[in-house]
């Protein structure tokens, strides 16, 4: 994310703040991940272990575990708590890319600026790295979130955002409004209705699920739960629409995968509905809807208010 | 599973149980699993949830399901409070059959006597499939065990049961054996210790956690659970004996899959390295340990005395 000029000041202090996280993030989903050792008695197979940490650690802005913390904090806790939960999150966000580039589904061969999973090993092993992610992060909740009736919640949200309602729903949904898998009966109408529909679960559900577990792990209040969570569905589109002009204009360089790619697929996007000027009045109307749901939050929902308005400037 | 001669009395009583018992599995599965509605609001896609009821619907001998229940009524359970932990546990087993299906992976055309999940649909959708089974059985779990602490210890119990290090880890060993996917650094002997080290992943973790789970949501003794997870480590391997046995000598009509596919892979199984009678006494000789590991149990093992016995005459 880009510093915005007008907001300098603050905006170092949120950098800090997100290099800071982010390094801690790193350290702990390293921790979790399996090690790779060449070891036939091991019970992780070492190219299984290799496969998931290739994808894991392989770089990333890790926004759903910053969005996670950040919402902890803002309700209140000290320390790191929320470290486990938003290492779930990425493991499953991690888990829905190298899924979702498989031959069969996106046929994506760069990710985060290298070989994406079944590259740089193969497909099977890329499966089965998705499946151990997406069991790994479940695993890490339920061992490490306290108390227990936290981890029980965060379990719940995570599954509930990541299931058939959820991201796999968007996912399958968004194959379809592309023609690449049948539809059962169910119109997929090319409207921005029908487009935000997709988003809502593709993307959205988890990036919301990042600010409910952060409030579950902080035992947070009714009020803060649902600022947040107003907070996280604005913050979930406004993230989309970014992206979507990003394949219009981003850097390659900076993004790590190819660019232009959603036009050549005549993929329903932002700016096909909104134009560029219009995607990006709508991207800042909903950053600005984020802040507003913060306010009961005060003083503790400044790092949300400073991300909510950089990721508007983001180019990667 | 057949009745064995000698033991028709007691037989008979276990078959009434497991019919009633898969009757209440077969119910419940079907009230978790998305409806398929052709609503383009409908969170989620029909398609979805069609491959979903395809592949958990379309039969099978429910075994994780009736360890499950059997374990939780062992150690005290009236009622049915083990259900939504069985068909969790059902869940997870589908989905891997799923994925293990996938031309990547085993490529297999047929299961369960009818179409693969790929077959049916496509490979995209299948895989979509697996991942929301998997990401339901953890929701099925918070959010209807009873209560919540025991809920917690399902969630990690499946989830360690499933993962890399378990169910995942042994698909991943059993394709290096096999020399469909590459080995980085570990060797992967053909002893059978290497091939017991597999099938204690592959099978043996996911129905050792039904037993695991079954004492959980009990709130069993130490001792109970710790008779039930001897029981099922043994199980577990005499199924996987019994499994290998049928794909020599199985009716391709009853067990619904092809036969004869291990020797045309190649495959280590264990009448390769012990002969079809020697692997047919080792069967016998681990169920036998499996019967002597619920002697805490008393009376109330019963039940899951005769079905260890009954496995060693499956014919699917």
């Amino acid at each position: 994310m880009t510093s915005s000029g007008t907001r300098t000041a603050e905006v170092l202090g949120l950098g800090a703040y997100l290099e800071r996280t982010q390094e801690r993030v790193e350290a702990a989903l390293s921790s979790y991940l399996p090690e790779v050792e060449a070891d036939p008695a091991a019970a992780c197979p070492a190219r299984l272990a290799q496969a998931m940490r290739h994808s894991v650690l392989g770089g990333g802005k890790r926004l759903r575990p910053v969005l996670c913390v950040m919402a902890a904090e803002a309700c209140g806790s000290e320390g790191a708590p929320a470290l486990p939960a938003a290492c779930a999150l990425e493991m499953v966000h991690t888990y829905s890319l190298i899924h979702d580039d498989l031959p069969a589904m996106d046929d994506d061969d760069l990710r985060r600026g290298r070989p994406s999973c079944h590259k740089a090993f193969d497909e099977a092993t890329a499966i089965l790295a998705g499946d151990a992610l997406l069991t790994l992060a479940f695993e890490v909740v339920a061992r490490e979130v306290r108390p227990g009736s936290a981890a029980l919640r965060c379990v719940r949200i995570l599954a509930e955002a990541a299931g058939a309602t959820g991201m796999v729903g968007g996912q399958m949904a968004d194959l379809q409004a592309e023609g690449r898998t049948a539809t059962q009966g169910e119109p997929v109408a090319g409207t921005l209705a029908a487009l935000e529909a997709i988003h809502r679960r593709k993307t959205g559900a988890l990036l919301r699920a990042a600010l409910g577990m952060g409030a579950a792990v902080a035992e947070a209040t009714e009020l803060c739960t649902q600022a947040l969570d107003r907070y996280g569905t604005a913050v979930g589109l406004a993230f989309q629409i970014v992206d979507d002009l990003l394949d219009v204009q981003g850097d390659p360089t900076k993004l790590g995968k190819r660019v232009g790619k959603d036009s050549e697929l005549g993929k329903w996007t932002y700016p096909r509905f909104l134009g560029i000027d219009g995607s990006r009045r709508r991207a800042r109307q909903l950053a600005e809807e984020a802040v507003a749901a913060l306010e009961p939050l005060g003083p503790r929902g400044e790092y949300l208010r400073g991300l909510a308005l950089a990721l508007l400037e983001r180019d990667r």
